[in-house]
């Protein structure tokens, strides 16, 4: 199965008639997270046909309302379905207290337990990790505390072919030695190269979310070879003042920022209100990184 | 200018991917009043192109999410488009405290005033008043403290006819007089009867809205001859002992409700997300009420 990233919210902070809030769904590896929860994420998770339950952790990049006021109604719905599943919430420090005052108004007993993890104040650190994902937060360059992630998946074993374990008669040892992708030697005496017993896994797929920011293009370093980056593109670049003055991209940063990254495709969204289209933004960005989409709610792109 | 009613929102606690939660804007003589604030409100203002500017107050039933969790989004956005005509605020005790403490995180400083009223804790209570239009609040009986709404324009004046004037060489008090409907006695020994020199208004035209409750069939004395009766109806008939449990009411009982009142029209709204076409709820109430719609979502009635 592919990875999918769902838009649920593509807009800044004013919401359009065709945009809500900051919120999208990633799944990878069977896995779902929701990252950022703008105004109307539970409406947008229906229509995207979502299923609540599946939803294992949240992660909020700031405390911006348009990144997080739709956590409310997630967690009283999720309450409402009688959700048993621990939910994650890696969020910047604050947002405990935020979700707690308010829960304590809005249900009597929630029905699962949230785990609240506070956002590390580094540059870039690990945040999650299973048999086969890993999941990093890092520092942007926002107006307050804002964090982007990073979700990759781990490297996969290679597959040892079964014709290959008869003919050498393979012992479990030198299986896993196959597996890694290493060549096995035998009696001290030769080498089989792994080439001949193993067939190497698909490249580990990436995704990154950098969420509101200035340009900052040193963090790219991170992020080399990334499959799918979504990146702000609140301006085009014409407004480039306007951009630094909110501490916000264009499109032509993402892009640039894409090609540091050599990413293999690029996303923008986050636009302001006042593109009734925004194809120029997709076409500003395409002039440097052609592989470029401007994002829609409710459209999924495959990875 | 007819009066309007946009419903933003007619689900109940859980929103669907058709209908948003509870909120309307009640347009009367020029007025703009937004009834319940669900998830999403701004969104759905936007959509029914109605201007921000123009709402004037806010109410609240009560404070469960379904019916609130949208203010936040409703006032940033208002800070972000620079408003400046006060706000009033009549919602339950406590609703304050919740808006002022989402407040301190989401905005720096509001660019308008806002005045809260808390709702009276009494059956039927006068909340507003100016030229036009009157404004009551009153008690429900929901599982929390909750209140409906009475919007009722004042009687209006008669027109006195410019012929009748000048035929009878009326004086400012005489012509006072006869505006509010009254015969004129001239130099006590004559009566003119009002039909002769003035056409009455046209009746003065009022809307309720039940929000969450039982069936609670006393208040309609409240309520009689009402042009335009919003009850929710959360459930159909058959689902009465669900009703009864969680303090809403059946479809039935909202027709029944519109009798006693002796409504001109009535629209039910509040749908369980169980239901995926409500024809079935319109059949049931017009069965005993005939005039009978079940709200849309972006729909407007006129009135």
């Amino acid at each position: 199965m592919e990875n999918a990233l769902t838009i649920l919210g593509s807009s800044s902070a004013l919401p359009t008639s065709q945009r809500f809030s900051s919120a999208q769904v990633l799944q990878m590896l069977e896995r779902f997270f929701l990252i950022d929860c703008g105004e109307g994420t539970q409406i947008q998770l229906r229509r995207a046909n979502i299923s609540f339950s599946k939803i294992q952790a949240i992660f909020i990049s700031h405390l911006h309302g348009d990144h997080y006021l739709g956590i409310f109604g997630v967690l009283s719905s999720f309450t409402l379905l009688g959700r048993k599943t621990p939910l994650r919430i890696f969020a910047p420090k604050g947002f405990q207290k935020i979700v707690q005052f308010q829960l304590e108004f809005l249900v009597s007993e929630l029905t699962f337990p949230i785990y609240f993890i506070d956002l590390p104040n580094e540059p870039f650190a690990l945040v999650y990790s299973d048999k086969k994902v890993d999941i990093y937060a890092f520092k942007l360059h926002h107006r307050i505390d804002t964090w982007g992630f990073y979700f990759k998946e781990k490297p996969k074993d290679y597959t040892v072919l079964k014709e290959a374990i008869e003919l050498y008669k393979l012992t479990i040892p030198q299986i896993l030695t196959a597996k890694r992708g290493e060549d096995i030697e035998i009696d001290n005496t030769h080498v089989i190269k792994n080439n001949l017993i193993a067939i190497p896994p698909l490249a580990p797929k990436s995704y990154v979310y950098i969420s509101d920011t200035l340009f900052y293009a040193s963090i790219s370093q991170y992020f080399q070879n990334v499959t799918l980056l979504y990146h702000e593109a609140t301006f085009s670049h014409n407004l480039l003042d306007r951009a630094k003055e909110t501490y916000h991209s264009t499109a032509l940063q993402a892009a640039d920022f894409a090609q540091m990254c050599n990413a293999k495709q690029l996303l923008i969204g986050h636009f302001s209100a006042r593109y009734k289209s925004v194809i120029e933004l997709e076409k500003e960005a395409q002039t440097i990184f052609p592989n470029t989409k401007a994002v829609q709610d409710l459209e999924t792109y495959y990875f």
